[in-house]
């Protein structure tokens, strides 16, 4: 049993996107409320974000917009990408994010997983300087093949290997890991190198929870069961190997309600501790792994020094809170969280 | 090559939803306009169709609204069917349509599929009436298990194979088979009594189709590459133990437009034969299966004396026509078709 008012400290989502224009005014401010206040941020933007004045102008953007939270920068892998870029832009972002072309939203610019050898270079001075290379880890379908959003993640996994045995100290993050699988992959190179993200929806659904429900649809697609329950286990474990990294991914309304084709991502950024929280209650979680999986794991792999991070440290309250149905601006535009309506147990307080 | 107008003579459907009140008006017209004379209707209502007096009814509605069509009727399987009610019913029913518990729409009042020794007494009778078994091939999910809609149907096939052990000329249909595992068991079980039908939907559909597009999703839902190409090349093939059963499935729009739970079900009728055509087409297929698969076994396989055939042949004729974006009635209800807005190469005709 824990005692609440729970301390946390700081909180990490080390997987978020707050997109540009609107969306991103209404959901930046979200994620302190939310309980999180170090941000990794995706730079799928369009056009990507691959420049240092990109960055800075996104940052200082996202700081405006919240100026308590900490927003850890990134690059968007493509031929834009240099060694010698990456001299300078490595006092401005964390990590490059890697998307195979075409498996998700903006990512028609995105890299072969099947031949990452042009970008070598590009990892060798990542390793070089400490620099995380976030993988979204899915094989793109190619036609006659048998890859579907059931097998891409699996059928992913020995690049993974391959590029760790190629670079052992290179920061390596699969994100979103949704199987069994990947979940082995990362034990398997038992290397503190190679890390995954767990989102906070992939612990709750399956396939047969996305199919006909537009809302919980996103890339990687949740699978099985036994996958979701492989999750589950991960995370209430504690292994520094793992994080959370919600992947936090809004869509206006009228972009996920469609009869075909609708938008690939679950938001969840303004009640993601709440949710968390709830989920560890739930499953009779150790509140020391909740401060390891939502706190240090993130932090000691991304090597964040306390002198770096926010003054403000989340605690965790006994509160009931209903999660909105619908979150509107002033300006018409909305989006609908992950579990909306639904009543949960806890809140956060910043002190 | 064939020439056209291609003479396809009686065209069967062997699997329609055409369901009651408003949309049953709507689109029960619309089956013949499909290119469809021969329509195996099921009996999944509300309540479901179980006494012989619901047949009656429904079958005479059904024929007001489409007097040139022939309608086959079927019961629901559940434990108002007895073997004595069958002795009065064989003459209204070809058929039983058994739906395990809790799988699709309207199959609350189903039947265990884990257990279906409860009905052996029923089926001993339809073997010796020559009725066939109309079998909706999904294991439910269980609490604990690992099944999803992806592996719920090759879960299945065991039961199938018992079934015709133990009543080996009983007819038994495995409805809107969806996978290799699926097209194999029958083939492997080699009998005349038993056969599969499968739809112009899952020869289109993958998984990769079904996530984030509530209009293409469907119980069982679309399966892999794999899986779908072995449903094209059973269908091309002209198998007589395979034919035709669309199981289309219409539902009004905001039912299927949903951000959580759509309606499961493609509606195909208003422009089946046409698609059928299409798909025969783009694929190189010899139009001599294209009667056997639309025509031919399914009547072999049902039994069905010319004497009790419809009058008209459907003719296939060489014709633009471009799928409505939604078909409406004239007093607010709708519905919106597979491949809603595709142009197609043809046209059938009545003779």
């Amino acid at each position: 049993m824990s005692t609440f008012p729970l301390e946390i400290g700081t909180t990490c989502d080390m997987h978020v996107h707050l997109r540009d224009g609107q969306m991103c005014d209404l959901v930046t401010p979200t994620v302190r409320e939310g309980g999180i206040n170090v941000a990794y941020i995706m730079p799928n933007l369009q056009p990507p974000i691959t420049t240092i004045q990109q960055v800075k102008e996104y940052k200082a953007k996202l700081e405006s917009l919240s100026p308590s939270t900490k927003f850890l920068m990134s690059f968007y892998l493509n031929e834009d990408i240099t060694p010698e870029l990456l001299d300078e832009a490595k006092d401005y972002i964390h990590g490059i994010k890697v998307y195979p072309a075409g498996v998700t939203t903006n990512s028609k610019n995105g890299v072969d997983p099947t031949d990452f050898t042009p970008f070598y270079p590009v990892l060798e001075k990542m390793q070089q300087y400490g620099l995380v290379l976030n993988i979204h880890g899915e094989n793109p379908h190619k036609e006659g093949s048998n890859t579907t959003v059931m097998s891409a993640e699996p059928e992913f996994l020995p690049v993974l290997e391959t590029l760790h045995n190629r670079f052992p100290t290179l920061k390596i993050v699969l994100e979103h890991s949704t199987t069994a699988a990947a979940i082995n992959a990362v034990k398997k190179i038992n290397s503190p190198y190679v890390a995954a993200t767990i989102t906070i929806h992939h612990l709750f659904l399956t396939i047969d929870d996305v199919v006909g429900s537009p809302l919980n649809f996103c890339k990687p697609v949740a699978k099985t069961y036994d996958d979701k329950r492989a999750l589950i286990e991960t995370a209430l474990s504690g292994d520094s190997r793992f994080f959370l990294g919600t992947d936090s991914a809004p869509h206006i309304v009228c972009n996920k309600n469609k009869l075909l084709g609708c938008a690939a991502g679950v938001y969840v950024s303004k009640y993601c501790v709440q949710i968390l929280a709830q989920f560890w209650k739930d499953n009779n979680g150790d509140w020391n792994n909740f401060k390891k999986f939502l706190s240090s794991n993130g932090l000691k792999f991304y090597d964040l020094e306390e002198k770096e991070l926010p003054q403000e440290k989340c605690y965790l309250i006994e509160k009931k809170v209903q999660i909105e149905d619908e979150i509107f601006d002033n300006n018409g535009i909305s989006v609908i969280p992950f579990k909306a309506g639904e009543t949960l147990d806890f809140d956060v307080e910043w002190r």
